[in-house]
This record gives C-alpha cells, sequence and structure tokens, in this order.
C-alpha cells in the first residue's frame, strides 16, 4: 500500500469519493455496537455461572477458621479470600484487605481518606494549598476522574513501551513534595497493552520522593489476565521491590475478579504495608462493620486456589482471543504500510491502543458514532480528557461479538481512512 | 421489694456480703457470653439460608427490565431492588438508590462527600473553622464515631420516649449555622427502643437550619423489626413530611436488610430528595461504576416484595422475642422496687437501654467481665463515649440463645445489685 502522504491532491481528492460511498453505505446499515468500555462479553458471563451454584442453603458458612461469614465482623476479609486475592498480587496475605465488590470504590476511598486524613500522619491532603499527581497516559479515564473530582492537579508523564517515561517521573517526584500520587496500571496497561518493564518497577521502588505522603497507585487490574498461553506478560511483583529499596511505605496496589468472576459482582483487594494498612484500618473500622464475605466465601469455594483462577482465565482468554485477532487482522490489513494510524499488539487486558494522525480521533470517534459504532470517547485516555495532539483512541473488543467487532472495526478502518484523508486535503488546500 | 435507699448502713453490709458470696458462685461458673452488639443469633441466620437459593447457575440473571446484573452498570441498583428498599421506608423508588452491602459506609460515605464536596453546591465542610452535629443520646456509638472520626464537634440531645428534646434542636438548628447534622434512629432507637412521635418527625420536617446544608441523617434501621405482631410502633415516613414543610432536601434516609437477611452481607439503601441523590449521584459515578447487582437481584428474587420481607421479620420475631422476654422478666423481678435501676421494653429493634444509679454503669460493666459477661462498652451510647451521668448501660439480647441471656441477666442484676450497694454504701460512709 501506498502512504497517504505521497498521493497526490487529485489522487486524495478521488479516494475522499469512494470513501465517502463506501461509508454512506455502512451508514445504511444501521449498526449499533459499543466498543466503549472493558465490559466482559455475555459468553464470558455465561461461562462463569458455576460460581452461583458455589454456595446453596445447605452449605457449610463457616470460614476454615470458623468465623460465620453471614454475621457481622472480620474487616480485613475471610483467610480464604485474602490468600486467592494474595495469590492474584503475588503477595502475602497479611498484606492484603479483601473488601467490596470492586476495586474502583477502594482507589477512591484511599485518595478521599488522604484528602481529610492525611497519609500516616502526614497533614491532610485538604489543607494543602497544591496536591499534584502524576498520570501516565494515554491512561484510564476512571483514574483521572477519582483525582480531578478532589481538585488534585495531574501532570501528564509519556508512556512507553516499557512504561511511563521514568525519567520525567524520578524528576518530578524528587523535586516537587506538591505530588502525592502517581496512577499505574503497570500489566497491560489501559489503552495500550504494555506491561512496565523489570527495569521501570525497580526505578519506581527506588524513587526518592520529596513528599513523605508521596504513594504509587498501582492498579493491578489484570494481573492474570492474560490472552496467549504461549506468549504472556511477566510483571515484577513490587511490594517487594518497594521493601528491598527502604521504600516498604510507598504503595497501593489494587485487584479485583471484575473480569474473572462477574463485572461489578466481584470481590476486590488492596495489597500494601503494615503501615499503610494499619492506617487504613483507621478509618475502615469507621466506615464499615466489614464488607460481604458471603461473596468471599463464594469466590473461595469456586475457584479454591490461584490454579482455580488461572483456569478460568484460560476460558476467558478463549473467549477474548478471537476479538482481538478480528480487530488486529483488519487494522493490519487495511491500514498496513498507510502511514495514517499506529495501533498496540497486547498480550492481555482488554484493550487495543490506536494512535491516528494528529488532530483526527475526535472526528474519528464522531464519524463511527454517525453510522452506530460507539467508541471511548477521544480524549478520555488523557487527564481532563484532553488528549494534546487529538490522536489516541481506545478499542474495547471485549463486550461484542467477533463478528461485530470484524463489523465494528471494519468501520473503524473506513472512518480512520476518510478523516485523515480530509485532514491531508485541508493541508494541501 | 424495699428500696436499697432504704436500707440502713447494717442492712447494706449484710446485702453486699450476701451478694459478693453469690458473686463469687457465679463467677466459678466461668460463664462467656456476649451481650455487647446487636448481631443477629446463628438460628436467625440459619432462618434465612433460602437466600442463597434464590440464584443458580440456571438463573436468568436479567432484571425485568432487560439489564444483566452480572455486567457493569446501573449506579443506583436495579429497579427491583429500588422497589424493595422503598417499600421498607415507605417512599417512591425514584428517591432511593440501592448501595453495596450495609448502610454503615452509605452514612461514612455522605459526611465524606460533605467534608470534601459540601452539600448541593455549599462549601466544603473541611473548609469550615467549625462544624457540629446533634447527637440525640444515648444513641448509636458507631454514628458518633463517624461524626468524632472527621473532627465534627458533637452535642448530646437528651432523649425523649417521643424522640429528642426537639425544644433544644429547634434552638440550636436555627441558631447555630456551624450545625450541619443531627444523627437519629426514629423507630426503635438504639438502644432504647423509642420510636418518634408524630409530633417529633413534624416538628423536625418544620425545622428552620441556619444552615442551607443542615442535614438530618435519618437512620431507619428497624423500619420493619417489630417483636410483637399485636403491637407494633409506626413511625410517620419523614421525606413525604418534609416536603409537605418546604423542606424536601433536608432528610437523608438510610436502611438495610442486615438484620432481614444477613449481617453485612444485605443490601443498603438511602433515599432522599432528586437534589441530594443528584448531587450523591456526582460523587458515586466516580466512586463506583455500580453496587453489588447480583447481590440485589438475589434479595429480590427471595423477597419476591414487602409481604416477603415482613413474613421473614414474623420469624425473625419469634427467635428475637423470647430472649427479650428472658431479660426483661428478670430485670423486672429482680430488680423492680429497688430503686436502683430503670429499663425500657421496646416493641421492636435489636436493644434495652438500661439506666443505673449514676456513677456505676463502669463498675457494672466492668463486674460482668470479670465473671464473663461482655456488655456494650459503658459510655458507648454518649458522644466521645463519655456518659455524663455514667448511667446507661446497652443490652443486645439478640446474639445469646434465650438461656444464656437469662444467665447472663442474672448476672447483670446481680452485679447491678452488688455495685449499687456498693455506691450507697460509700455515701453513708
Amino acid at each position: 500500500m501506498k502512504a497517504y502522504r505521497e498521493l497526490s491532491r487529485e489522487e486524495l481528492l478521488n479516494l475522499n469519493d469512494e470513501l465517502e460511498r463506501a461509508f454512506d453505505i455502512v451508514k445504511e446499515k444501521g449498526l449499533k455496537l459499543d466498543m466503549s468500555r472493558g465490559k466482559p462479553s455475555v459468553a464470558q458471563l455465561e461461562m462463569g455461572m458455576g460460581l452461583l451454584d458455589a454456595l446453596d442453603s445447605k452449605s457449610c458458612m463457616k470460614t476454615a477458621a470458623g468465623m460465620d461469614t453471614r454475621n457481622y465482623g472480620l474487616l480485613d476479609g475471610i483467610p480464604e479470600a485474602k490468600k486467592l486475592m494474595a495469590d492474584i498480587m503475588q503477595v502475602q496475605p497479611e498484606n492484603v484487605i479483601v473488601c467490596g465488590n470492586a476495586s474502583l470504590p477502594i482507589m477512591y476511598d484511599t485518595i478521599s481518606r488522604s484528602m481529610t486524613h492525611g497519609v500516616m500522619g502526614s497533614t491532610p491532603w485538604c489543607k494543602l494549598d497544591q496536591v499534584k499527581f502524576l498520570c501516565p497516559a494515554p491512561g484510564y479515564d476512571r483514574h483521572f476522574a477519582i483525582t480531578q473530582h478532589f481538585g488534585i492537579e495531574m501532570i501528564t508523564i509519556p508512556m512507553t513501551p516499557q512504561g511511563p517515561d521514568m525519567d520525567l517521573v524520578e524528576k518530578y517526584v524528587s523535586e516537587d513534595p506538591a505530588i502525592k500520587g502517581i496512577w499505574c496500571v503497570p500489566k497491560y496497561s489501559n489503552p495500550q497493552g504494555y506491561t512496565y518493564s523489570d527495569e521501570t518497577v525497580k526505578r519506581f521502588a527506588a524513587l526518592k520522593p520529596a513528599a513523605k505522603d508521596f504513594r504509587i497507585f498501582w492498579d493491578n487490574a489484570y494481573a492474570v489476565h492474560d490472552l496467549y498461553e504461549d506468549r504472556s506478560d511477566s510483571l515484577l511483583e513490587i511490594l517487594g521491590e518497594c521493601e528491598k529499596a527502604g521504600n516498604p511505605d510507598m504503595v497501593y496496589e489494587f485487584a479485583s475478579t471484575s473480569k474473572i468472576s462477574f463485572a461489578g459482582a466481584g470481590i476486590a483487594a488492596v495489597a500494601s504495608s503494615k503501615g499503610n494498612l494499619d492506617f487504613m484500618k483507621k478509618s475502615m473500622t469507621i466506615q464499615t462493620i466489614g464488607y460481604d464475605k458471603i461473596n468471599q466465601l463464594l469466590h473461595a469455594n469456586y475457584f479454591k486456589d490461584i490454579q482455580g483462577i488461572k483456569a478460568q482465565m484460560i476460558k476467558h482468554a478463549q473467549i477474548l482471543r478471537p476479538k482481538f485477532e478480528a480487530v488486529l487482522d483488519i487494522l493490519d490489513e487495511e491500514l498496513g504500510g498507510l502511514g495514517i494510524g499506529e495501533w498496540t499488539k497486547p498480550n492481555g487486558g482488554y484493550f487495543i491502543s490506536f494512535d491516528a494522525m494528529e488532530g483526527c480521533a475526535k472526528e474519528i470517534v464522531a464519524k463511527c458514532k454517525e453510522a452506530g459504532v460507539v467508541l471511548t470517547g477521544a480524549g478520555a485516555t488523557y487527564p481532563y480528557g484532553k488528549d494534546p495532539k487529538d490522536s489516541n483512541i481506545r478499542i474495547a473488543p471485549s463486550f461484542p461479538t467477533p463478528e461485530e467487532m470484524a463489523q465494528a472495526t471494519d468501520l473503524f478502518v473506513l472512518c480512520v481512512k476518510l478523516v485523515s484523508v480530509k485532514k491531508l486535503l485541508e493541508k494541501t488546500a
């Protein structure tokens, strides 16, 4: 294929006409597809229905240690669930608190608590003139929404295939005491699917923050979410690295079974040092008498152990892989060599990240919507919803079927071509 | 029986010896009983096990409106659960958000959000020099713990059998703009079991707060928790009263099924005006993608409707009633006419409130503990854990069996007598 940049104005005009006609035909079809969010598909949810048989009216409702899960108490979760979540995060159960139905509220509560009560004795952030967070981007919009909601200033850090630009991270964190945190999705990052390299993790662990209450928010959302059995990424365990580097209290790690069992009805956990957990519990014990232990027991009964989790993830991968491949095949075939877009090929996670020509992302998303395919809003992957290059688009292949995914991607590449041609025509006008 | 105050010093000394001997005998028994918290008993939990059969791997997991409860979304709860919780609170479903596993976190989050984001546009409370709450007492220790945790100054309001002293409430609320809220357990109050009279509810609804962001925290924890079918209290519905009085936004109501289904694994809800709910949702939509809808569906499937709830509550009452009666019978028999204590005889709820002679509560609780019976700490029913008269003791009869409850109460009355005699001896010394 010839790169679009090399086409003459006349060739571009002809191509534009051709693409407009093609677009009108697709638009006629009246598609109604959603690839905006990382939602599990119905097939994945059906596959997990056995979970609901893991407890019934005849079940023993006690933990192995004899705690009745139907009654009040046990703030940090039943031992069985702690072990399960610890193994997912590759940490020790004593470093884990199992919480409610999803990890997002744990992250929100962690920020909220820091605002009102500080971090292990530090000044509450709401009493400070300035609080800043580093935000590797493209990143997860719901992270940025939390920090924005609390009026925390967000500083964009560029992402690389090895993780955030660590030169920049080190500089900011060591120089500015107003920087209190950084959002990370270290494995199969949202949306690029990058996994932080060992060197990146070690540099994180060795940070020398100007602020004593600086914390790494390590959202290990895709810890066991491999797409391929033969080529999965591995992530260095950060709690241990931080401890080795003399920074035992510097990280909060988050994980959940939202994309292992059921989305929003799973169990979630935070892992951290004893110092951090003790401080968290001072608030948690006021906030709740305990999280839902029956759901914790349900998960422990069903999955048994980390092998049960891994077996389930292989089944998830079997459902997800064809969708990722449908997208990637079409992108390769239709856009390869055209020089109007670049995209990632992750080994796991829930997203493919697409970078269009500068200034094209919003228009591509709008065009897709016009023809019935909803994508994540352009800009959503950047702090304040503003992608400075208007280039990044997050593709979420999980929810539609592979056939729908192919249809949606056909439309997507058509829109990428169309918008790119128009952009090039503007330039040559 | 002769009142202890009328006994001579010699009679008191003899009685003291007799009681000491009796105490030593009970102490020998090595009791291990807990009547400290309002925990459902094992019999109650067993009675609810059918809940776990309400969903299995063959179940339809969609709501009647077609929403898949296994996937993300639907912030304010599935319609079936909204209706159920609305009926418990006698409000409309559109005034309800169904949240997570218990109501305490909703209350905590409501205070926390007010600290960081204010109330419907008001200044965040953390930016104010002073924030105060009215605390009818004796009251619920976990309410007071929340306000204390956020550094909110607590002002004790005396309780009467008709509810809080409304003259005082009206005066404080209308005069002091720093007063931002009041904690209420309006039906079968914790610990006295009082239900607010219609007049009290109307006076609440007609308050003229100096602070625009003043809110009533209406913890309707025992809305359907009657002990007797033939003499239950009824509570005027406050949302409607507030609206009629021109104060539609003045109240947040909270409820849960913690003592209907399973403690800490139920569903919980907040009811309020559209204005309040819209404001809450601005934060909630950042805090969570949605609460556990599978547990909501489980509850809706099992209870079906308010009739199902009421039927369950009759069964709970059958288990609870003998325990309350065991306590009350012994109190009547052993302490009646002695003038060393007064107690409530509630028609519902989870507690009996006992008022000892001034300056005796701590010592009574300590004596009980010495002989193996754990009571709620004396003072816990007052702000800052400080009962100015050191008089109130909360008795929670729900968890032990009726036989254990009788044993525990035998010890309790013995300790009340013993400590009272010693107190009177001190006075005559």
